[in-house]
């Protein structure tokens, strides 16, 4: 897996509040779908519903508690210990630039002791993708969109999706 | 404030077994003082304490319904709408050029709905840094860290912490 991160997305009660807050400290995005795009460097962010994300994400959405992976992980003590947070509201994806390497680097996230709380498939946006958590709960979306750039040093280029803002 | 992000801190329970877990996925970090920095493209992914991270944030640690925030929330609805979500155990960094930018950024987002949750001061790394919360409860550390390299296009570049990693 390599060393970066492709998107970070938050995941907020109200896509339209979340925008219009980012948008008046000056950030200028791209809306899909109740979805919005920021460039931010070599990396973008996201804005996306709360629940929406927590689904995509394999884990439950807010309960506390409830949190998915204790089963499988490799880590030692009672059952307390094992049971990482409850859902955070941020998920980070690395994408790769094949959907072998999708599979390639879940598998390798779960020898080294991840959690799949989603198993890669294809998505609805035409490309494939998958999520781990980490031995503290932190989700990663390993996915593969064919509708966006990888530079050869990893930076991710998001696409003028032609909706005008 | 510029449309970057900084650092992504990782709150974990155990920094040693999080680093390990990221190195078996073939990562390669330096250690300082119980945390882990991971150069990752244009910013860097850390590893910190989730206690101390919190602590850090200005915000409590894991109890849920205890979140900061809702005094001074500019959003409607009542205090259960207005009520951000606990710690997620993510905290974003947006690194700027002096003390006085961390300044500006803070006021601009406190104007624009944000919560200040830890009021700017200076660090104990020698830097100058305080932390808001955005309109969903997202951790934002504005920071002045001298020691970090802030390029020309906002990419963070860790220095050789001479820790031999």
């Amino acid at each position: 897996m390599e060393q970066r991160i492709s998107l970070v997305t938050l995941g907020v009660a109200d896509v339209a509040r979340a925008r219009a807050f980012y948008e008046r400290l000056g950030w200028r995005g791209q809306e899909v779908e109740d979805t919005v795009f920021f460039q931010a460097g070599c990396l973008a962010v996201v804005l996306w519903g709360r629940e929406k994300l927590a689904a995509d994400s394999g884990v439950p959405g807010s309960a506390p508690g409830t949190a998915p992976g204790t089963a499988g992980t490799p880590t030692g003590g009672d059952a307390a210990e094992q049971r990482p947070p409850a859902f955070g509201g941020i998920v980070l994806a690395h994408n790769v630039r094949s959907a072998r390497e999708v599979d390639e680097v879940l598998a390798a996230a779960e020898r080294a002791g991840a959690t799949v709380t989603r198993a890669a498939a294809t998505t609805f946006y035409g490309g494939y993708a998958g999520t781990f958590a980490d031995p503290d709960g932190h989700l990663w979306e390993v996915a593969h969109n064919p509708g966006f750039t990888l530079e050869e040093d990893g930076s991710l280029v998001l696409p003028d999706f032609g909706t005008g803002g």
